[in-house]
């Protein structure tokens, strides 16, 4: 299937089985401008942070310090927009449906494509999402709550567990919940433990209280996504993680993926699995 | 046991059981200057260099796009000799047996301790080792020529495999071979893979033509160690590789560990075994 087949409007649908390279084609030319939740299943996505090359290395040191939060997918040399591991050809400033632009911090703007705003010194980070792991889970059988609604919106919140610092990167883990039938826990634990790139391991399991989240009904991002009967709160570390932490620290300028409008990469997530790098 | 209970005199028998703090105080005392393959088995040994701040990014970005040669363990902040991650109250400026001083990519001294070359804006990383590949090799009983002789040094060669480029920094994956029974191939293989901050899976097996090494008997650093009969040369991949990259950049700075005087960290490699952090 390549876009060019494709009819001007696209569904959910239509790009469930593309690859990687056609939802990219896609958000180029304006064909897809929304979430790209349950989109080419298989290709690993990735979040997406723009920083001018002064803030990259604490940046980085940052990501490499908390890897479940932060795994770094690929990272583009300064002021080239190819991420030439996860997808060569790519263009960052164009690829992603929806980007967002912050200035000290604070968001300025929501945008379709970054080209005015890219630099030469402008360096991205492709960062691990949990999209990727909703395929492991549900490939595996494991039922997603929030993949039952058609927004895909996940919970989300901020935890007490403290990232370690670097440089001016500083702040808590950012979490998804997914409510786990309790006979499937194990699985869900062991199975995404061999994806570090999609975040890997739960960081926690069970009681909100222990990592600080008193309410699971009041989330910080997302929409909350109810417990049923016999279902086990399971909290990974987010990809927001970085972002909160970056705007937290009110760097002048920075630019992001719109809210689940993610980098979707060329690779598939068995080629990021565990010892095959 | 503590180093002050200790001959003044260390022996390798001494250390082999020792904890990494032991070796490091060893180090720091001045008691110990040799190499420490076969010392505080179990914990992760780690290839240093240290790098001027204004290259620090580039040399992250080298070893993050180059993860089998250049695992990353830890990275200091700018200036602070402490791995906390890696070591707590350590300093790499004196927990080393033996250190090198490079300007402008020559070799420049040999010393003890670096105190004096140590600046405000020095980072050093600590990059995996395969000391610590031998001890998951010799728990799964798979023989180790090369540490059948007491100066413990493996084959290591130059190949014509290219790592990712990164700024300035650019060259081949240098490997070690390890000379493998045949009928351990398999278990030398996956168990390996497990463990990707001391190098994780090979990067070759069999043929050294395939990856340019005509000659195994004519080792680029080390010594050659002979294939035994039934033995297939096994390549891994080395953290010669990051400091000869570095050492070709011609940077004006950098600091390495001598050949085979490792830093000897806190940590057990199960505790970085894949899915563990």
């Amino acid at each position: 299937m390549t876009v060019t087949d494709l009819p001007r409007a696209l569904l959910r649908e239509d790009l469930a089985n593309a690859s990687g390279r056609d939802v990219r084609a896609a958000a180029r030319s304006g064909q897809w401008r929304r979430a790209t939740h349950g989109l080419a299943r298989g290709y690993v996505q990735a979040n997406m942070a723009i920083v001018p090359k002064r803030y990259a290395f604490d940046f980085m040191l940052f990501c490499q310090r908390n890897p479940k939060p932060c795994p770094i997918i690929d990272i583009t040399d300064p002021g080239d927009p190819e991420a030439r591991f996860a997808a060569p050809g790519s263009d960052v400033r164009v690829d992603l449906p929806g980007y967002r632009v912050f200035r000290d911090g604070e968001l300025v703007a929501e945008v379709f494509e970054i080209t005015d705003h890219w630099r030469s010194d402008s360096v991205a980070f492709l960062l691990g999402c949990s999209n990727s792991m909703d395929d492991v889970l549900l490939d595996a059988r494991i039922p997603q709550r929030h993949l039952e609604s058609e927004d895909g919106r996940i919970s989300v919140y901020a935890s007490n567990i403290m990232c370690a610092a670097a440089g001016i990167f500083r702040g808590p883990v950012v979490v998804t919940m997914r409510p786990i039938p309790q006979n499937r826990l194990v699985d869900a634990i062991s199975i995404t433990a061999r994806y570090p790139m999609a975040h890997g391991a739960p960081v926690h399991v069970g009681d909100p209280r222990a990592i600080g989240i008193d309410d699971l009904s009041r989330v910080d991002w997302g929409k909350y996504n109810e417990l049923r009967h016999d279902d086990v709160p399971v909290f990974w570390a987010c990809g927001v993680t970085p972002q909160a932490v970056a705007a937290k620290a009110r760097i002048p300028e920075m630019i992001t993926h719109a809210a689940g409008h993610m980098f979707v990469s060329d690779l598939k997530l068995t080629q990021l699995a565990h010892g095959t790098r």
